[in-house]
């Protein structure tokens, strides 16, 4: 049973510009909303890009790996619902499963799998796969 | 051994509005990228979206499935080659492998599992899943 | 004094693929906002694209010139409003303009001009400016 | 007459994910195209982003204004190309006008105002237009 800080509900809107020649959404736009559902949960666990970068010497949580099916079209102005988990932690990685409902159908489900990224220390600009922080789990199990 | 009809090349130049706060590739482009290289794989066989609707009667190839693996990761002006093939027809559907290479490394790989559509035959505006045509399969063997 | 059918509130959230590198929105973004919110005009006087293709005979409503100040930079996860308003009718076009607010500051003005789309009579696939319909202006006075 | 440094082409490829339900290309995209060609009149003489941040201590060239006329529509595959012109430089800003072409139709025009960005000396992550500097108004007169 997930508690409450561990899953989120985000809304979006499906536009006119993330719809394809089909009529349906352009299906790399359904990562876009993980990727703002998954910010969603560290946002409702107090941690955001800013505090990331300053507080915790952190460039980011960049996706190493993803998967999605897609179930139904999803088209412009319907209401979608995304319910997003943190559902596993890994040494230096964590899971984030996603369910889209477009009404009472599911029409997307996935799971992203993210690594805690900091500098590398011979190139600022080059990141790297650090061990997840314990006080980072620690946020989402309080 | 893929006969050349069945893999194409694809080169993207990864832009500004391609990368994120972090600097690399926001994940959900590479499958726009994906996307761009499957609809070169059916054009290189001479099949554009307009035929597709007028000549063969399908609403077009929606995904159904996708996956990738982002192994290393891709920043601005970046010259970045797609590999796609088409690698297995199944009886609704077929798979599409993508390899992004940067440079000498395999950034992203990846696959799409797609649908032949067609109109709902109650709904114009439905589509559904239908046998993948003879004709079609014959195109890329070639 | 604009009447209320003629002006929409539309609310986003800046996430982190809206961003560029320099951490601010990538401006091309702030126009999918402008369309988004037009779109919303429409739907508020209970015109949708199904509808505009099946009961006026219409292709959609395609931007023909768009203008946009940028004044202020906003950034991941920013609430913004846009007031959009159909601000003038011409013969075969119409100017919405838009204004995106960022908290207290206006963080974008802009308009855009659109065309009323039919088919060409000759080519269905081409599209051609219309006379604007007088029961399409007629609804965004009622 | 432009001197060959001021102006560069550069060809872009209209994909499946670039157009709408219209089956034309959505519009904002259309910036992204001109934002991409802006960083190639950088990139021709040889000031890169990475080059901006470290050797110039500048946060990048944010668009302050931008404007274009939509004159003809694009669809899937065609093959485009934009001449973009650094067209005129003012005390904290700079204008570059974009032609972009569809065969041998002028399909948009279009111009940016950019400002010269810098860190404020305030706040690090707040940027401000700074006066041109001259070493960079050379690079393009060389």
């Amino acid at each position: 049973m997930p508690a409450a800080s561990r899953t989120v509900e985000s809304r979006f809107t499906v536009e006119w510009g993330d719809c394809d020649p089909a009529g349906i959404v352009f299906y790399p736009r359904f990562y876009a909303w993980f990727d703002a559902s998954t910010w969603n949960l560290f946002q409702a666990v107090g941690l955001t890009y800013r505090a990331m970068q300053q507080d915790w010497q952190a460039l980011g949580i960049p996706v190493v790996d993803a998967q999605a099916r897609f179930q139904a079209p999803c088209r412009q102005k319907e209401a979608l619902v995304c319910r997003s988990t943190l559902a596993e932690w890994r040494e230096r990685s964590f899971v984030v499963t996603h369910s889209i409902l477009n009404g009472d159908v599911e029409a997307v489900v996935g799971q992203e799998v993210r690594i805690w990224a900091v500098a590398h220390p011979q190139d600022a600009q080059r990141l790297q796969a650090a061990p997840i922080p314990p006080r980072l789990r620690a946020l989402f199990q309080a």
